[in-house]
């Protein structure tokens, strides 16, 4: 018997096991990369932590690969499987299993997405603050660390995990933290799962925290004249506002792309998005203004505000769509935050130099930037154009004290920069690695480059 | 050549390696609580991480029991040298390496306090969040996953804390996270060594994330009639207000004995402490009042503010000192917030029923309470009935979805809970303190029971 006549036969339920072409080349990559792509031996769409329980005993009895996957959105390779085996994906687990808004949390299933978990919450007046622009599953955002908008105020994933149920690599399930808001009892796992891309566990349940919707907030666009004045600027709101919640940058050439691709007019000059979660009108205006801001725009009225976010979110499409047919690469460091105006401007640098076009796009009161561009995977000269302007964007970053990925974690992409920023850190993370799973079953290849 | 002779020949100055009985008498205990002390055969004062290095690899090739201590308040019997060796005091590791605020962090050793950090970011109209009430280290925090009053905005220190220094038990030096603010870069070992209570390495350098000072703050005494409508109020004000920075409960018998205490004559009924970083008087005043608060007091003014929680940080020794020469037992479970009010209640019943007088003081923010209780530990029968009371408070709140330490951490005193809280993951845990500490060197005895 193959794989896939003896996971039928474990799952007892053909309709959720496929080893069909189309289903397979789906979870071979993801959704946007330049990474390529490899066939998994066969999908399993599981059910329950039963099932998943049996598959990985299976797996790790058989040293088959296990990959899991999300909605593949991830953009360093996380779920190609590469060396083929099962690909587990968590369309079927996708149950928002509790919601305590008295409490502050949630308890949901790998599978819910945070779009679909955002909806819930709203009938509570909360809402779950971790956002990566797109939707995305919270198994995945979990798995990757994910961040974005939100973080320089709520923080990362990591900061909104309570608790996990995970499988290890032998089968066996653990509970790790709990629906309690702070804990000092013994190691901290979950935090160790958290980030861990599918190479420590599998997760079968989360537990998050949530939060009450601001009731108010107040979106600011607001253009400099360099990258340079944005980011002091971008300090200067930050030190004497506690309740900003976004604040965005981008350069110059990303808001002509935008203007080309939307037929808009925008001031083509860098532009700050700033969000604040309270009333203080006058005080971010005088700052503004005082930090040498050209032109301010501030909306209080949802429907306004989320017009100015359209900006920002369109960016990456507006370079995707000036090549039509190429992938994305995202440069993903993070700096300390004066740091960032140089870096930003480096990495500017080295894509005119090289001819790379794109876009940048900084969570600027993170430190953390993009620098997004369209490449065609298949085409050995663009490709390695663009890993070079990636990697000097990089070593830039690890030589200014910076990490070489601020959110989207380490896949393929960036396993080549770990030892260079940690150290003799990584052999302890290999050591633990190895602990978790010593026949290195669960999504092998990633994140160590041995 | 015993410990003594070889630790000197290894540091080369006398004056920072003793076995003066007086100094290790110190060393044997924490400060305030009922665990019992044992003495270290000496006591070390390392300068830097060389001589750290130097010191572990001397006790890991002699198999010699090393226990870090930095101001030795914690209360779970932490620092007690339970196999003797050497005692790690890092007084003379008390520098501030770096202030950055336009970056927000700070780079610091261990033995700097919270105190001292504090002084000296004021002067940048910056603060360390982190606030356990009484001084403590840095490294000490760290390694207690220490929070206190301002968690419920600022979390604990595993959200404070960007990067480590740490010398693991085989003397290796390794660095993790960095100064930056954001990463999903390799695995968190970061959080995996915050909270590990210096039985998985030696943290010898620290990297903190540092705060503006709030521009404006605001404290609400409130006294309700009930604990119940008290945590019901918390919940509400919590789920209405995103600014709210600190909310302490203290229950009726803790209002009556700072009364006794301080000669005062404040309602004796449970009383509310709430901090607020924003103007909402009135919002905040009508749902206190609309939430049956009988009695409010509100002050903006720095003075009057700082009188208001004075009566919150006395509420301890208020305790302590109804019985002179006793010592303090303080239980420290975290539980979800709907349950806090019959978690109080089931506290203050269980410690009637055995006439032991004590405190609760909750950080009803998070759902963490602490039972303050006077002990006299070599009294065999009050030390019984102290444990008793301690186990049944603990026992509610695992029974009811909580875990056993929120701040203070397992130590000696909550051992026995861990297999209980955490079911399977304990011999996960085991399994990665023996791979960090193969010959269990590292604060032996603490947090496993085997
Ligand atoms: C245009 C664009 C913009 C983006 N912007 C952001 C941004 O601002 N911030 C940000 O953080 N990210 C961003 N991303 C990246 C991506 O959205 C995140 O990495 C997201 O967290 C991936 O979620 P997913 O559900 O798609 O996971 P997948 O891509 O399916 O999987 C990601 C990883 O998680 C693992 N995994 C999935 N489910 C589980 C599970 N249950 N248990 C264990 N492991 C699991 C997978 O094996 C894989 O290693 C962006 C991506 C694109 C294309
Ligand atoms: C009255 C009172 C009130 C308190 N209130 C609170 C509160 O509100 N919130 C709270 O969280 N705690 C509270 N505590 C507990 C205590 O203050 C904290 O646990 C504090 O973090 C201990 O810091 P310390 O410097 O005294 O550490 P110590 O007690 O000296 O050590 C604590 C632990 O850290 C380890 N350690 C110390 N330095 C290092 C290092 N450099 N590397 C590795 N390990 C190290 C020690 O080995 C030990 O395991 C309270 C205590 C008292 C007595």
């Amino acid at each position: 018997m193959d794989i896939f006549d003896r996971l039928k036969n474990l799952i007892g339920d053909e309709s959720r096991i496929t080893r069909c072409e189309k289903v397979r080349a789906e979870h071979s990559k993801d959704c946007s990369s330049y990474h390529i792509g490899n066939l998994p031996d066969c999908v399993v769409f599981p059910k329950n932590v039963e099932e998943i329980k049996k598959i990985v005993e299976f797996a790790n009895e058989g040293n088959i690969p296990l990959v899991p996957f999300g909605l593949g959105t991830s953009v360093e390779g996380q779920i190609v499987p590469t060396r083929g085996g099962i690909s587990l994906s968590f369309q079927k687990m996708n149950n928002i299993i509790e919601v305590c808004p008295e409490d502050f949390y949630v308890k949901v299933q790998p599978g819910v997405t945070r779009v679909q978990l955002n909806e819930e919450l709203k009938k509570y007046g909360m809402f779950f603050p971790v956002d990566p622009g797109l939707d995305a599953t919270i198994g995945g955002m979990a798995a990757t660390n994910a961040s974005g908008t939100n973080a320089v105020y709520y923080g990362a994933m990591k900061h909104q995990i309570l608790g996990l149920e995970v499988v290890l690599a032998t089968g066996e399930v653990i509970r790790t933290g709990g629906a309690y808001l702070k804990s000092s009892s013994g190691y901290n796992l979950t935090s160790l799962f958290v980030g861990s891309e599918g190479t420590l566990g599998i997760f079968t349940e989360l537990i998050l925290k949530i939060h009450s919707v601001p009731r108010f907030i107040m979106t600011a666009k607001a253009v400099f004249n360099d990258v340079e004045s944005a980011s002091h600027a971008a300090i200067h709101v930050l030190r004497n506002n506690g309740s900003v919640c976004k604040l965005e940058l981008l350069d110059q050439s990303t808001i002509s792309a935008i203007n080309r691709y939307k037929q808009t007019s925008y001031t083509e000059l860098p532009t700050l998005f700033i969000e604040i979660m309270e009333n203080h009108f006058t005080q971010v205006k005088e700052m503004l203004l005082l930090s040498d801001c050209c032109e301010l725009e501030v909306e209080d009225i949802d429907e306004k505000r989320e017009q100015l976010w359209s900006i920002r979110h369109e960016a990456a499409f507006a370079i995707k769509n000036l090549f039509p047919g190429k992938k994305l690469m995202a440069t993903d460091v993070c700096v300390p935050l004066t740091i960032l105006p140089v870096a930003i401007r480096n990495a500017r640098e080295v894509m005119d130099r090289n001819d790379m076009k794109g876009s940048i796009l900084g969570h600027v009161g993170d430190g953390n930037f993009h620098a997004v561009f369209a490449v065609a995977p298949f085409d050995q000269g663009d490709l390695e154009r663009a890993q070079h302007v990636n990697n000097a964007i990089v070593q830039f970053a690890l030589n200014n004290g910076g990490t070489c990925s601020g959110e989207h974690g380490i896949g393929l992409g960036k396993m080549n920069y770990l030892e260079q920023e940690h150290g003799a850190s990584v052999f302890i993370m290999k050591k633990i690695k190895d602990m978790f799973d010593p026949k290195g079953i669960l999504n092998p290849g990633k994140i160590f480059t041995s």
